[in-house]
Order: structure tokens, then C-alpha cells, then sequence
């Protein structure tokens, strides 16, 4: 580790909440992971402490100028009671990724990960046990320098906080109903679309909106040129099983690099069943609709997984996949990636790092 | 007015700044402007108070999702120690429009004004006096639901802070040099660029950065779909003068509507001076400097109401204006918009809002 990483215990532990209604991203741990990045100095004061509200000058600029980046992650308890991430190198590197075309620093991704093992075993009994559940995982950067010009800030916060979830959606693996958006935009080539970082969501809540207004659950967004080519669903990337092979739209500079969309890839290569990454129409995909040869169409993210879809509504014309039911492969990769992560299923892949703690019941 | 407005005074006054070192947005006056918003009940507990740093989860939804949007406005001061403001039901026309892209509730802007006006009588003694000096004021709106779900925030908070500005490039009127980007976007039609949200700034920090790298002060923003026609330099609107016409770019989604921007094109229209309001490409802009017929450039905006162009570099092609001087059109403008701000001209366009202030010195 290249800094020292000090650790405060809360005086007091939360109680833990009803394993049955965690639902997403509301309840938080008793502790936090935070660092503290001051131009000239780097990254300093890495620290383990009592989950707690920041305070900032009403000035900084994360506040007006939407210099922020984030990461989502999740930790797994086996039955064995061992504590598993999946893949996190991957989220550093993306991380580090959406820093750069943020102007934010480079953080050190081993020791972010080092802190968020030890924030992990602090919090160990915030891990939930039932079916379907985690410990998510969200870790993010703030622009904190008080200061009204437009420039990359010199300060910066970066900070982990986790939180007990459910399933993502109350359906659980349930198809979802998806609008194809002909009016917003969410990302353009040589904007930020690629980065995680705020900008890109908050520009996602207008076509969402609309879409809940008509009842479905998420959009599929189109690209900002054409309006043509398909990038990302809601804010996952998006696989679509076409006559035997699966495609999903190529990394092209506006799409999220997705931990989830690479791993579904490596699973398909690895079953032989084809599959590539190509840009895809939202004609190709009506096209094979009405040709009887869509099979099935999913979502991939961390905090879903993966995300059946059993309808698009695309203009007048509704696309009901496979029944509205949830397809056998997606059934099959669901179960594969959320098996590995609790080790139900085995590692082929070395995607699994353990987090070391004390033995969990 | 809507709500009542309490006042909290600070116990004390710090230290005026030296009014020959302002700069720019870094030193902020001794109180300021909030109302909170809870869904249900709406805005709510509208109040001045001291200024002082502000306290978050670190769950909220501002830190993740980039759910804010802001104002840019002055106060300025005549010599007859009259308080003045430039049009500020333009910046509430505009905030709504932002409200509404990012699905933030509406605000009564008539309300606001009310209280901006109310927050620049506490903190009068703040408004500097020399020349080129302003009274800066940024409204702004952050979401701050502790949730990390991807949705509208069901609670924001409204600021309004002050920081007393000197001119806002240190060159003050002095022409800038400006890179055409090639490579990155700040927006495109569908997205957030007409919005004056956070996103839309995080995304020109790039371009931004190899801009100066190469020594010139902003960058042209071409659209982002055919990277062709100009779309805004830097954060402000951009003008051209070619062969005796004045042309901006027509506001098609994507571009700002900037209150500086329809100020100069009244102003334009008033002394008869030809303007339109159309696509302009690169290539015209290049076409017309090969031929002689560039003959001004400037940027619009609140914050350097009028800004120079002295050079372009498109790529291989150096385009330098008016032998790098302020052209004559660029300066009658900013010398009749600020002679308007600061009561030295006739305000013949109904454009000033005045401060009931009891008299300053």
C-alpha cells in the first residue's frame, strides 16, 4: 500500500434492517471508506470511519460544475460464509477511466481495493444472507475545491459507502417493459457517455420519466447522431439473442465499459454459443422481430445483473419477446454469474477476489 | 411573494477583499439565499442566512447522479450608489427550463427575485465599487434524497451565494485565443446542452485541458453530430461578423439561451446593425476568413459579458482576427451593455431591475 490507511470504529452500531425489504441504495453501514486528494499532494489521509454526513462550502464544485465519478461493486457472502467481490480491479480500472476524461486524478486501484476489503470486514455483519442479496458497494469522486470558475477542481473527496440490497428491481429477474427513445439523448461520441459520472444519469431522468408516464420501466437509448444505432438500456448495456447468436452494441466511445457486459461475453465464448460486439440497429432488431428471429434481449449490469426484457415499445410498434417470459439463456447466464458470485458455481474465470474475514456463521 | 422569507443575520461581518485582486468566484459575501423542497409539500422554509458550509449524506442524490442546475447573474453598483440587476427574469425563465430538462420542480421566479433582492440589501457593503467590478450571484439547485437509485430526487435544496468579481479574464477585454475542438463534444440535440446543468461543464473540463495545453484560453464547440456546425466558445454563445453581418448560432436544442446572447442581438437590431440567427459551419467561418471577410469575433455571457476573439486555430489553420485587437463592433457592445449595467447608459430596453437599497457612501 502506498499510504497508511487508519481506522475509527463507530461508538455504536445501527441496527440492521428486515433482510425481507432492503430494497436498493437507502440503508447505509455503520462506517465509510474516505481520502482526501489536495493538489501538490496527492491522495492523503485514507481512512475507515463512522458513516457521517460531509460538509462543504456551498461554493465547491461538485455543486455546480458536475465534476463527479463513481463506481458500483457489490460484495457476496457464500454459504460457506466466505466474502467475495467480483471483478473490482475491473471497476479501478474504469474508475480510473472516467477520472481522466473527468480531470480528476488517478487514484492507486490495489489500494482502493486494500480499503474497501478493510472497510468490508469492519461492516461484515451489514452482509446480507437472504436470497438475492449483497452488500453494494459505491465508491466515488467529488470535486470539493470552493471555487465558482469553470476548471478541473484541486481538491477532490473520494469516498466509499455501502449499502445491504435486494433485487435491483422489485420484480427480480421478471421481464421488463422498455420505451425506445426517440427524443433524448443520453451520450454522444466525444462526450462523456463512456465515463461514469453524473452528467450521463442526470440527462437519463427526462426520457425516463416520459417512459414511466407510459408505463414501462426503463429506455433504450439510441445514438446522439443517427438515432439509429442502439447503446445502452436504462443504465445498463444491452445484449439481444438474434437467430442463435448473441450481439450487443461494440464499445464506441459512448457506451459504459461494463464489468457485467464483458463477463456475459467471456461466459458465451466460453459455451461456444456466438457472440458479437457490433453496432445494432433499432431496425435490425424490429427487422428480426417481425421475422420471428429475436429470441431474447437482456440488460447487464451490476446492480441487476442481467435484466430480461419482454417488451419494446418503438414508436407504434411493440415487440413482445419470447412470450414476455424470461429467455433460457438469460435464465442460464442469471444464474451462472450471480453463482459464481455467492460460489454456488466455480471460478473458471479468476474473476472472484476474496475478501478476508472472520468466519460469518 | 409565495412564502415568507426569514432573515438571520451573522453575528459578524469578516474582511472586504481588496477590490484590486477579486478574480473570480473564489470570495463570497456574509450571507445567503435558501429554500428547501420536499416532495409533497413543495419549496419551503425560504431564508437568509449567514454564509456557512452545508451538510450531506453522503448518499445524495447530488454527488451521484449530477441532478443540479444553475443561474449566473450580477448586481451592479452605479455611481449614484443605485443597485442594479441585468434582466434577472430571463436567468428564472431559463433556471425553469433547466428545472424542467433535469426534472427539478419549478420555482416561483418572481418569489427568488424577492428574495435575491432581499439577500443584496443584507450584504449591500459586499457590492465593489471599481471599475470592471460586479456583484456575482449564483443561484443554484442540488438534489439531495439520500438514495442511489436512478430516478428524480424527492428533495433539493436552493442556494443563492454572492462573490464580489473583478472582470473574469485577467486580460479583461483584451482578445482570447481559441482552439477549434475536433475531438470532444460538450453536447448534442436531445441531451442537456440548452440546460445549465453540471454535466454540460464536467464534459468541456477535457477539451478545456488540451486547449491549454496548447496555450490557447477556450475551445469552439462544434455539434456533435456531423462535428461542423459551431455551437457555443467555451460557456458562452458566439458571434461573427462576416462582410458587415453580424451571425450567431441559432438556438437549436443544444446551445445556451444565453441572456447576454439576446441582449446583443436587440442591441444589434436597435442600431440596425444586420444579424441572423442561423447554422453557422466551420468552413464558413474559414471560408470567410480566406476571403477577408472575418472581420470580429467575440463570446457572450454573464460572466465577461463581452469576450474578444483574437485568434482561431482550426486544425492546421491559424485564423487571426482584426491583427489579434478588439474589433470595434465588440467594444461599442460591451460598452453600451455594461454602461447599461452600471447606469451610465440609457436603459432604453427595459433591461434593469432595480435594488431598493437605502443609499450607499
Amino acid at each position: 500500500m502506498t499510504q497508511e490507511l487508519t481506522v475509527q470504529l463507530a461508538d455504536q452500531k445501527r441496527e440492521k434492517p428486515d433482510q425481507a425489504n432492503l430494497g436498493f441504495g437507502r440503508i447505509f453501514t455503520d462506517h465509510m471508506f474516505m481520502m482526501d486528494y489536495t493538489e501538490g499532494k496527492g491522495w492523503h489521509d485514507a481512512r475507515i470511519t463512522p458513516y457521517q454526513p460531509i460538509t462543504l462550502d456551498p461554493s465547491a464544485m461538485v455543486f455546480h460544475y458536475g465534476q463527479t465519478v463513481f463506481e458500483g461493486m457489490k460484495a457476496y457472502l457464500t454459504k460457506e460464509g466466505r466474502v467475495f467481490l467480483f471483478r473490482p480491479e475491473k471497476n479501478m480500472e474504469r474508475l480510473n477511466r472516467s477520472n481522466d476524461r473527468l480531470c480528476i486524478p488517478q487514484i492507486d486501484g490495489d489500494f482502493v481495493i486494500e480499503g474497501l476489503k478493510q472497510l468490508i470486514k469492519v461492516d461484515q455483519e451489514w452482509i446480507p444472507t437472504a436470497e438475492g442479496t449483497s452488500l453494494y458497494i459505491r465508491p466515488f469522486i467529488i470535486a470539493t475545491e470552493p471555487f465558482l470558475g469553470v476548471a478541473p477542481s484541486k481538491n477532490y473527496i473520494f469516498m466509499a459507502i455501502m449499502s445491504p440490497v435486494g433485487l435491483y428491481y422489485k420484480e427480480g429477474i421478471a421481464p421488463v417493459k422498455i420505451l425506445v427513445e426517440n427524443e433524448f439523448v443520453r451520450a454522444v461520441k466525444g462526450g462523456t457517455g463512456e465515463a461514469k459520472t453524473g452528467g450521463n444519469y442526470a440527462s437519463s431522468l427526462k426520457g425516463q420519466e416520459v417512459a414511466a408516464q407510459k408505463n414501462y420501466s426503463q429506455v433504450l437509448w439510441l445514438d446522439g447522431v443517427e438515432k439509429k444505432y442502439i447503446e445502452e438500456v436504462g443504465s445498463m448495456n444491452v445484449f439481444f439473442k438474434i437467430d442463435g447468436e448473441v450481439v450487443t452494441p461494440a464499445l464506441n466511445g459512448s457506451i459504459l465499459h461494463g464489468v457485467t457486459r464483458d463477463s456475459v461475453i467471456q461466459l458465451l465464448k466460453h459455451w461456444n454459443v456466438p457472440v458479437a460486439e457490433r453496432r445494432v440497429s433499432i431496425d435490425e432488431i424490429a427487422e428480426a422481430y417481425r421475422n420471428g428471429k429475436l429470441e431474447e434481449a437482456f440488460g447487464t449490469g451490476t446492480a441487476a445483473v442481467i435484466s430480461p426484457i419482454g417488451e419494446f415499445l418503438w414508436g407504434e410498434e411493440k415487440m413482445v419477446l419470447n412470450g414476455g417470459q424470461t429467455g433460457e439463456l438469460s435464465k442460464r447466464i442469471y444464474d451462472t454469474i450471480t453463482g459464481i458470485q455467492k460460489g454456488a458455481e466455480k471460478d473458471e474465470f479468476g474473476w472472484i477476489t476474496e475478501v478476508p474475514v472472520s468466519e460469518l456463521k
